[in-house]
């Protein structure tokens, strides 16, 4: 799950124990939706929002990022559950507007604080899957308002970890997931339950 | 290439001889960018695009219909080409005004004449990958004015072919192809094109 991991070559991979779910089959399988073992943070993303009653059937979903790893099979997971589904990326022009379609809105680009307030639909649910640890002051304080906690943090810290939606969101969001705290843990989580799948499997 | 062939398994079928592009492996490998031998409806319908000179990079790109045969493959194929991307289906809630924000809009659901000019900005591409035979002189006479040289044709045949998108779509569409005689021999030919590079790296 590393960084560059989606360059690598997963072929080697038995699907049966791929439980990054990152394998040219097992993509193949999650795009047909018979899937097997399916990536860990769009799976988490979904857990989340099926857990928070969050509606996904007849929803416009748009997913910003089109990576292997998160982008791509999002849009697929939320797809196969009835959402009408767009998938901006780096040359999307009009991205706000596009993006203030959403009833669902999942970043997963690594720009910090990129979701700014004109990106997102009063009562949207906001997904941040971005972390990215910022260290330039100017960067922290176009985030975070002089003597916010967080702000604080950084200058204590000389860092602070920060996703890919501007924390102002929060105002204008139904729902919105924090960085840290939110999709992190909950990938670690569906790592561990492929695993487990993966090994029954194997028992069976 | 035939009906219900989605619902098959192509598990069997060597990735290197897989020309209808179907197989899990082969899917992925598409959506991953990294393509061998991919789908022909769709990699025809970007053949066309692009011998049309037809940008794709930077335009608002709209899929209706999401198989494993055209839809979901399809919007790989843009992604990829740097379009912004939307997947509409049956699910989708106010489905004419999602379409009308198409630069390239792909009708790929196998309803007669569904695409009506109020699904089409004016001066969009449109591509017309339904194909359906009518047999109803109610649908037929909703498709075409009286003295049209097709319902003509319907009345002396009993049946004429009919794309998903509303002949009156010629009147807003930028360009537009025909059914039939437009993506669907494109379809063949991309067929034969894959068998011909699969024989080459067969040989090789």
């Amino acid at each position: 799950m590393g960084p560059g991991a989606e360059h690598a070559d997963f072929h080697t991979i038995d699907p049966s124990k791929d439980v990054d779910g990152f394998g040219a089959a097992s993509v193949g399988l999650l795009v047909q939706n018979r899937p097997k073992l399916v990536a860990c943070t769009p799976s988490g993303v979904i857990e989340l929002l099926q857990r928070e009653r969050i509606q996904i059937a007849g929803r416009h979903a748009v997913v910003i990022g089109r990576s292997d790893i998160v982008g791509k099979p999002m849009a697929m997971l939320l797809l196969h559950l009835d959402a009408t589904v767009t998938i901006c990326h780096s040359k999307t022009p009009h991205l706000a507007e596009v993006c203030r379609q959403a009833d669902i809105l999942v970043a997963a680009v690594g720009r910090p604080g990129l979701v700014t307030r004109e990106f997102v639909k009063p009562g949207a649910t906001v997904i941040d899957v971005g972390v990215n640890r910022v260290s330039d002051p100017a960067v922290a304080s176009r985030l975070f308002p002089a003597g916010h906690r967080r702000l604080l943090l950084f200058q204590s810290k000389g860092s602070v970890l920060v996703g890919d939606v501007h924390p102002e969101v929060e105002d204008v969001a139904g729902a919105l997931t924090p960085v840290p705290g939110g999709v992190g843990p909950l990938t670690i989580t569906m790592l561990m339950a492929n695993t487990l799948r993966a090994a029954r499997e194997r028992v069976r």
